[in-house]
């Protein structure tokens, strides 16, 4: 893997993008990204959505299931919900590869806040398409 | 419950207006949401994000578990992803009550596609406080 | 199908058997099974154990997934208690198909107590081998 | 905690009991189980039956989260299997704590063979009562 074209290519995730989610670093199975919680990213009960929470572990979650160079896809996500924080608060997300197979493969990630306060835990499956990721696609 | 008031009042999540989701309909222990996928609300396959189709589902979970006038605050989340629709779909979220507890309840929702289409299913639990929504807040 | 050495076939799990679950009925992608909640089956605060309950729906979740022919292995299942029962209760676990895909399909599963009390929901997740059921081993 | 009668107590679970499941370690918020996969333990695939694996996972769950002295009851837990083993391997459950609540705890269950294969991952959720588990019951 050409570490560095991989970062880039699996940091351009548009959805990822437009909640500032940055990818801060990628290895073999393994990535932790990060995001602030903005006042627009709140719910109902003034908490960081759910969905955001959730989006930030996905993007990391993405990016290590896609880190071999193969095309990888979820199948399912269980999320856990363990704290909140308030608005203005950084994230980090973290995912770490479980279990490797030929067609599955399972990552755990976290979601803790600045301050080291667990957020939320999840794991999530993916199967592992016949294709590679295509690197060209991040300097058209 | 103030069905009228209750949905002005669920319908004001942040993070679900960030999105452009909107809450159809709203009963006890059940809601209806929908959203448009737009461009960058894809993922670096071409496909909408695993954080939108959740976010979508959080929402109508979020409203159907709030639907009581009780504050509910979600534990955990599973998605199960089922099918992948191009930018430009509308989506639809539905949550129904599978079992109300004093303290926990369970919800089922599915994400549909306008042609019908099963994007993916989720279940969420959720713990019930002891502390009324405050309706006044929708009208400050 | 041939519907009647399937369910045969299907039936014959070691351990669905040592805990005395029968298998009631199968169809493409449904089965249905019971079994009465013994002493020996509670658990520590006196009520059905949780691995209990789990096998029956498990039980029911192979049936409905292999009941195609095709040889389908778990990948994960979650399931949601919703009640206790005392022992002596007669249970039924219901799986029907929500997904079915080349590779991977998603069943869910509901455990009820004879008198109606939903006990358990489930969701399930296969995937699908290149290996069809050998009915013959039924006759073995 | 008086660690000996704890355990002691935690051990004597029916069902757990009925599979050969020991209690081999148990401290607030872990603990350690073992058993056997016996012939009549395996399912339609010749493999340990979905429902075993849970319940050996299911029992280390139990031991830790009730460890605290206060009842702990399962909301629900979800398993994903990585790896199948023969009958007659030797299976090793942890539970480690995630997090703990005044009314919700998180825990990790995994579980191994005795050649260190992993053969599932868990989490599961439980709710806190206000009641103490009763030591006295193991002396009775």
């Amino acid at each position: 893997m050409d570490s560095e074209r991989m970062l880039q290519r699996l940091g351009q995730d548009p959805f990822a993008r437009y909640l500032g989610i940055e990818l801060l670093a990628l290895d073999e199975g393994y990535s932790k990204a990060t995001m602030v919680v903005a006042e627009h990213m709140l719910n109902l009960h003034g908490i960081p959505h759910g969905g955001v929470i959730f989006s930030l572990a996905d993007a990391a979650f993405a990016a290590a299931s896609n880190s071999h160079g193969q095309v990888a896809v979820a199948l399912n996500v269980s999320i856990n919900y363990l704290a909140a924080v308030p608005a203005g608060t950084r994230l980090y997300a973290e995912a770490s590869e479980e279990s490797l197979g030929r067609r599955i493969a399972l990552y755990r990630m976290s979601v803790t806040a600045e301050d080291g306060t667990l957020v939320a835990l999840c794991q999530g499956t993916v199967y592992r398409k016949n294709q590679p990721i295509e690197l060209d696609a991040a300097e058209g």
